[in-house]
């Protein structure tokens, strides 16, 4: 019906005109084994991801979907491939980052690994354990510093001094735009359906208020489409 | 109709006769907290203390589910309460247990937890990170120690040394019964549907071969069963 055309059409241009386009993606977290049996990761449930997966689809892009473990649902038309280790999203995005234009980094990355993966279950003996840990690779930073790279958005997770950590975020890593939330907030964020966004770029800002992430997403999909096309013509 | 009522009753006299008898379960993994965002966990997805759970329900208990995070559905007629962490499945299980007859502890406590849990997000600056653990309660023994414990069955995920790492955990924890199962053999034991278990007390043992985590669910409570009743008219 005509209502549902409107509705449609609406949804259509809130979101921006991705048709054409090629959009990669990361979501949810990812796991860093410790032995056989433990692994350390992190509150993410890759709904912010999907949800944008979702909705760039929607508005006619090419959505790669590179997912660390959830339990969510593949959103249709999209291609999801399924990592574990940041070591191995690092891996299949740098496989798919060559044929894309805009690189959406929403994955919970973990920021360390442990420096040495015990082949047997580590035993409970001491009283007191210390375990060593390096840095993973910054997937995000990566991507931004190929030659070539492509309109990369970056995201920062943060639960203190949100605005000051996430300008200094999108000058180190050279990134085009900067999604913030601040995950002190109760009730938004991880594993919740709920979210607020801080969206910063090189010589503006936009906050969008706390909503559904399906509704944010697109919100977030306009400023994205919005500043592709100021850098393109630029 | 008269076949399903046989079937019914077979599995009632397969499984044991619980009624009567309150049976306590811990299931699934617990999360310790390294910061607001991340922690440590282990690859426990809880099927097979839900199964036991399910089983000794059918089998006319009265069972209370002390559950860490996991996708699974609430067995019918099964009292289920959430805990996180590895502390408050403790606190849960100590305020419980005085009224059960029988404590099946089927849930991967994490063996250790942070020394101290950051208020705020670690901030990723060093290229290495170093982190002090100490040792978590141990739940089983806990209950195993009380001056009159319930029947006590644990659980010994291993991965090498099986039987061996079994029997010692069997007589330091002071365990009526002890289900180890060998996380190294393929496609069985975490997040599969199948395993198997050799279960071992003080004078004998039973190997219960491969099969469905529900099956071995009533496999195992029949032995538990039998210990059960041995231990009581001796």
């Amino acid at each position: 019906d005509i209502v549902a055309e409107l509705v449609g059409a609406q949804e259509h241009v809130t979101c921006g005109d991705f048709s054409d386009k090629t959009v990669l993606i990361t979501a949810g977290p990812t796991r860093e084994a410790l032995d056989p049996v433990r692994y350390i990761t992190n509150h993410s449930s890759g709904k912010m991801g999907y949800a944008i997966a979702q909705a760039a689809q929607r508005a006619g892009a090419r959505v790669i979907l590179v997912s660390g473990p959830t339990q969510l649902a593949t959103p249709a038309g999209v291609e999801r491939i399924d990592v574990t280790s940041a070591q191995q999203m690092l891996e299949t995005v740098m496989a798919h980052v060559k044929s894309c234009d805009i690189f959406i980094a929403t994955a919970a990355v973990a920021d360390y690994r442990a420096s040495h993966i015990s082949q047997n279950k580590i035993k409970k003996k001491d009283d007191e354990l210390t375990l060593t840990f390096v840095k993973n690779p910054d997937i995000l930073k990566e991507v931004a510093c190929l030659p070539t790279p492509p309109f990369t958005v970056g995201f920062a997770a943060e639960s203190q001094n949100v605005e000051h950590y996430a300008r200094q975020k999108l000058i180190n890593k050279k990134l085009d735009i900067i999604a913030a939330n601040d995950i002190s907030r109760e009730g938004l964020g991880f594993n919740s359906d709920q979210n607020a966004l801080h969206v910063i770029w090189a010589d503006g800002d936009k906050r969008l208020e706390p909503q559904n992430k399906k509704h944010l997403a697109c919100a977030l999909l306009t400023v994205i489409n919005d500043r592709y096309n100021n850098k393109k013509t630029s």
